[in-house]
């Protein structure tokens, strides 16, 4: 329950088939509440689609999101939806502007539900700075579809100081994580096991365009290339940037940023932290004589508290991420292979 | 089977949950051909977003198509998806530009028809000149989800001559339909009740940015409405803008462009097509004056080839659509109620 934001009273208690009509029950959908809650200049217009003002050159991106459980500890699939795809603007270089918000709705949902979300998503919104801007919504009968998917769409303006570019990055430069890694997947992975820490593990989902911001004004062109490294987690990102560059990345075991907790939790399940998902982690390539300040601003900012620099960039073994062990070994880490976490975004 | 772009060997028959997982196998099915159908200069940079160089004002507009079956007469989910999005930035009064694309896969959807749809995808991106330049790929499983959905968002460049806004319509204004209604919905129905008739009712699934770029081009701000009559049907966006704009609307029934097949299945099933959703079709609003050489225009596209005035604003009967129908008489035509149609884009 939204208690900043009470859902006006109404005469239906679930979303309906009608309700995806076009018609006279959209409207009454969508004058519920949904357009009072997400107000601004642009969206109030009511057309099928925004005109807007862009300077620059502009970033685009899209998501869709199919979480399940749809509210979780630390979140729920409406902030979600917004703080990832405002991320995947921010690891273009850009300052998030605009959203385009599409819910696909399973019959049924009961409306307290939907409205917290709506509630979430504004929240999200107002933290990243973001508007959204247009919209559809659609509805689909019981069993062919999951409570609710969200698509969300972003446009971006470039920071006139970014410049990421994976040909950019050479031997040499130094692989940064912003924060502790593995806290989404293992957030979702808990509650869909049943398992009961001492404190429970959230989700570290959260906007990364300001930490971002402050590191292109900081660091601009050294840096070369930002990721969020959500589902297939940090392996899969250093994979495809070792395979798309034909260069090499050397990481170690010790250097990798981990909450206690969440550590544990992967071990009792078998999971390498470095495969599990996570959704407010920036994983950035930077030129090695801008780690320091690069560093500085990370720690500077609540988002990047707990940065570290995971790895390096290396002429040897191309195409391949070699991790040293905690006992000095060596193992090659490939690609998530298969379905680790179903639905972990 | 597209036999214009065959899909190439592989060694999977079906989409499964890892395909959805951002790792290895996400990058196999993005290889096994969307990339290579979907090739441009900005996808194939291959980050999570894209970046454009935009000129002048931006439309930006979002749909989520969910539309059962997935293939029907005249169309498939993939070119609807294209269409719609494409439709919707004409109405703005754009040109559109760039789409982005996501999939919402249910497990086991045969490849075969992941790539119909992908190449259909391609086809209607070339007919309408837009590209695709971001998407994503979302996998659910088995019951979770219905086939496939798909969300295409889009970006537009303002025509010069574009004044499209609901505040501008008078008393006395025209009221035009570039072509026969109905047709999208009773395809979809027709295939759904399982009805025959001679011939088969297609889809009028249709790129409209043409069209509208030639009605701007010659009418500029003397349109001043453009809206697609999809969900809800002519009825519905009549109703929208009497509401909105507080005048009235006096239609014709007589006027009303409308194939003789499809008026005949309106009658077998007891639906007036006046709230039977459309895909190819454009309502605008239209300062008297520029109505012969709107209708010239039209006349001369194939997609405005039965264009006709089918009303006139009026002061009259203020927040009201108001019919004469064939014999005299006269009836209030409300917006739709309910779902009449569900799952019809």
């Amino acid at each position: 329950m939204n208690l900043n934001c009470p859902m006006p009273k109404l005469d239906f208690d679930t979303i309906t088939l009608g309700h995806g009509s076009g018609g006279k029950l959209t409207n009454i959908l969508l004058d519920s509440g949904v357009f009072e809650v997400l107000k601004n200049d642009i969206l109030d217009k009511r057309h099928d689609g925004a005109v807007l003002d862009l300077k620059g050159k502009t970033a685009f991106t899209t998501d869709s999101f199919v979480i399940s459980p749809i509210f979780f500890p630390g979140g729920n699939i409406g902030e979600l939806a917004v703080n990832g795809t405002v991320n995947d603007l921010a690891m273009c270089g850009a300052i998030p502007r605009h959203l385009s918000l599409s819910f696909i709705i399973e019959e049924g949902l009961p409306m307290t539900e939907f409205w917290d979300i709506l509630v979430s998503i504004r929240d999200a919104c107002i933290a990243s700075g973001v508007q959204v801007v247009t919209g559809d919504t659609k509805v689909v009968e019981r069993g062919k579809g999951d409570k609710v998917f969200i698509n969300t769409t972003g446009i971006g303006e470039l920071h006139p100081e970014a410049a990421i570019d994976l040909n950019r990055i050479e031997p040499g430069d130094k692989v940064i994580l912003s924060g502790e890694l593995a806290a989404h997947g293992m957030a979702i992975m808990s509650v869909r096991e049943g398992l009961e820490f001492e404190s429970q593990i959230e989700s570290d989902t959260q906007p990364l365009n300001h930490l971002v911001k402050d590191l292109l004004d900081e660091a601009g062109t050294d840096i070369k290339l930002l990721r969020d490294p959500t589902r297939g987690g940090v392996a899969t990102v250093l994979n495809e940037i070792a395979r798309d560059r034909a260069l090499g990345i050397r990481i170690a075991q010790h250097d990798l940023p981990i909450n206690e907790q969440v550590a544990g939790a992967c071990e009792i399940l078998g999971l390498d932290p470095l495969y599990v998902a996570n959704e407010g982690l920036c994983l950035a390539v930077v030129a090695e004589a801008a780690v320091d300040p690069f560093l500085k601003t990370c720690q500077a900012n609540p988002a990047g508290h707990f940065a570290k620099v995971i790895g390096t960039v290396t002429e040897e073994h191309p195409k391949k991420v070699v991790m040293t062990s905690g006992i000095g070994g060596k193992r090659v880490v490939n690609m998530l292979t298969g379905e680790q976490l179903p639905r972990i975004c």
